[in-house]
């Protein structure tokens, strides 16, 4: 392992968080509320550090598999680490351990939140609890298209099979080209929603916060009922169509700038998602009308509201989803396993799996009546490779296994099984809400310290999309 | 399709089931009890049927695919249907769709019954009940043995695959032997138990009862309490090591016979197997010593009754395990999904099959520190094909998805998530007993029509391995 470029590598990592820092200091200054010291206390700390590290001497700037998982995890648990420093030294979030959950579950994009009165705190802390979410979500794009495919990882494979855009079999010469394009399409996404909830009536600080929320399908708000605080129907859906929008492979957004709508309209994951997105809304919406809502406008909205909130892994509540009818709190629920699509800030398991799955149970049946015939399973028309469908196999099995022994180990607590089962789903998947215990009215405040880790685990195993953290594990990641 | 011949075989079978009949009536001509007649009719009811489509005319012998699954699924439909007549005939489960239910929860081995008295039915009636168990554990060794290999489903390919015994690549000319073999051990360790169980103390009749729902892991007792009736710790333990040994490939007990210890010892399914059942006896026995049970014994032989008791699809209890802490119960509902091994009268998903799936898992995470090795999967030492990976990945995923659709129907009866899903998982694996509606304490008896229909549905998706069912549902089957 070379571990002078991993130091280098995170020293300037926290340099650049110590810069962001800044904004929320400013926030501060201009509120005047009792934050502004630990921000200024905070940024000192991590400048220090941050020097320190990047002054490691390096014996050459060779990046191997080795040394870039260490700089993805390492840098994620750190960043965290640090950016848990202003909650803490501010008095917001006492606890050391609460401060890294939150900030984990910011920078994940979960929004699992355990502050029990959001309104209390100060306007900088809450700008920079959110400020987590945009950075996290378009660190989720780096990861993605800049670190990922230099060492092969599975959930790459797939991008690349999936996107015919900007991402070519060439990637390396275009990296730059490509990380440029799709921030300028994550900046745009932002820009346009804070505008549009502006004009719907929000503060411009509370359409900040709550865009921040959306394009990095986290969740946190200024308000204790989350988007159920704000009464208007536009603003409902404002906040979903961007929730599902942050759902999209953002380089279908970037074929749509060049023209390629073909491409768009054939493409094979928009359409599974497009299509499981009607069907939970249609299904919902039918069970819930007449008994639970009165007006059918009502029930649509709340059912798009959740089913966006959820799927993407946003994790946003309009309503109590707990006083639904039991067949759709499970579609609720079995929505936290779907995600985003690739390429999107959405977490969990991911659209494209999903499809391919789908379409292996179809070749499975097919081959009973016609066992010497060969299928290949086919994206956007195309062919993909045996390694990609192992790959794809491979992270569901892991993700259902994490999920069982997340969901055994949290059952220590004495907590019942949908409580256990919920939290771990909604950790796991980076949604937030759960069931039960972690339900749209609760928060994670209620668990042990012991708890609040491993929730913080099973968030970076679902942001780091498993194999990340998994093999860091194990003992001969670390051989020779 | 070769009408002809499948009215033949289905008329033969039910001749077959004629036939197995006279012995619940020898009981109940010895019992004097009012349930005679009803049999009587029933015999000669199923005769009559039997004989009409026995004597419909075949244009030819020849059975394909198509032909060999129609037969397979209209023959547990058939039997069902008419072995369900002596309950209603009897006035003892007077509604048809109940006793369909019954009937299907005894030959697909499931032992969920809807009956609250038990005891209070007449001794013929609970011996045919028992009997539906043991033929139909018969039954799945027929399936997997003659009739499966012929269409090449996945299942059989593993099970090939995973028996170097009597099993050969040669399978068909000695496909009438290797089914004597497995009879005769069925044979045996029926008759083995029956003696065990009579020396413990148990009636003749009662130790035959449990007999057959032990070795065809079905579930069904004469007692309102299960085998928690009787006080005897030899019983439990009996009973507990022959449902652990129903839920071992039977054709390993021909290769002990043979002095082949060597392939049994290192049978991987067979290890992978009893570690899930020491590993959950272990953590159960751990959570629940010194606070739910004050004796380590009684915890230790409460737990190895359960595990066995669930992992093997049999459903008996001693206790009543929704007493116990969640951590403990959330092992029994995962025992639900894992099943017995290939080869045995076990249900659900099976060892061999997860097997796999942590083996792909595995190779997913050394994938990424090596990308370009190639790991092939291995089984008892020898490589087995993407083909069988393919199939055992596809029935997992069709096993989930159909529990969930399952669970989605079920919960519009306005039941809980936890009795949703646990009444599929027991149905759907062939258990009986789940978690609340259908906890270890309960019937299926509050359930409507509907419901009990949809759980007879899956009883039968479970036992016939998801894709003989599924296939039928498909237009395509029924084309040309």
């Amino acid at each position: 392992m070379n571990y002078g470029i991993v130091s280098k590598v995170l020293g300037n990592l926290l340099l650049f968080e110590a810069g962001i820092l800044v904004f929320p200091l400013l926030i501060s200054l201009y509120t005047k509320e009792s934050d502004t010291l630990a921000f200024v206390y905070s940024i000192a700390i991590i400048l220090f550090v941050g020097l320190m590290m990047s002054k490691v001497p390096r014996p050459s700037k060779k990046i191997k598999a080795k040394e870039a998982l260490s700089i993805v995890a390492g840098g994620w648990l750190l960043v965290s680490f640090f950016g848990s420093l202003p909650f803490v030294l501010s008095g917001s979030i006492p606890s050391m351990v609460d401060a890294f959950f939150e900030t984990v579950s910011g920078l994940t994009t979960t929004g699992a939140t355990l502050i029990n009165d959001i309104e209390a705190l100060p306007k900088g802390i809450l700008f920079w609890r959110s400020l987590t979410h945009w950075l996290g979500g378009m660190g989720i794009l780096v990861l993605t298209l800049a670190i990922l495919p230099a060492i092969g990882v599975g959930g790459f494979q797939i991008f690349k099979a999936e996107s015919p855009g900007p991402v070519s079999d060439k990637l390396v010469p275009r990296m730059k080209d490509t990380a440029v394009i799709l921030y300028t399409v994550y900046l745009g996404i932002t820009v346009l929603q804070i505008i549009l909830l502006y004009i719907g009536g929000m503060s411009l600080y509370e359409s900040v916060i709550h865009t921040f929320g959306t394009v990095g399908t986290g969740g946190f708000s200024t308000r204790n009922d989350s988007i159920g605080a704000f009464g208007s129907n536009y603003i409902h859906f404002v906040i979903a169509i961007f929730m599902i929008a942050s759902g999209v492979n953002f380089s279908l957004y970037y074929d749509l700038y060049k023209g390629r709508w073909k491409d768009v309209v054939k493409n094979s994951e928009l359409k599974f998602y497009f299509s499981i997105i009607a069907g939970a809304v249609f299904l919902i919406t039918i069970n819930l009308y007449g008994n639970v809502y009165t007006s059918l406008f009502e029930t649509f909205r709340n059912a798009l509201f959740q089913v966006g909130a959820i799927i993407t892994t946003t994790g946003y509540t309009t309503v109590d989803y707990e006083q639904w009818n039991v067949f759709s709190q499970l579609i609720i629920f079995l929505l936290m396993f779907v995600g985003g699509c690739a390429g999107s800030t959405g977490g969990s398991i991911k659209n494209i799996r999903l499809l391919v799955l789908v379409k292996m149970i179809k070749r499975e049946i097919s081959k009973i009546l016609h066992p010497r015939a060969y299928v290949p399973i086919k994206l956007n028309g195309k062919s993909i490779s045996q390694d990609v469908v192992s790959s794809v196999t491979g992270f569901f099995f892991l993700y259902i296994l994490i999920f069982i022994v997340g969901t055994l180990l949290i059952s220590l607590e004495g907590i019942g099984m949908v409580s256990a089962a919920s939290s771990i789903a909604a950790t796991l998947g980076n949604i937030g809400p759960g069931f039960e215990m972690v339900g749209p009215t609760q928060t994670y405040s209620d668990f042990s310290a012991w708890s609040k880790m491993l929730f913080s685990l099973m968030m970076l195993f679902g942001r780091l999309e498993l194999f990340t953290i998994f093999i860091l594990l194990m003992p001969s990641f670390w051989k020779k």
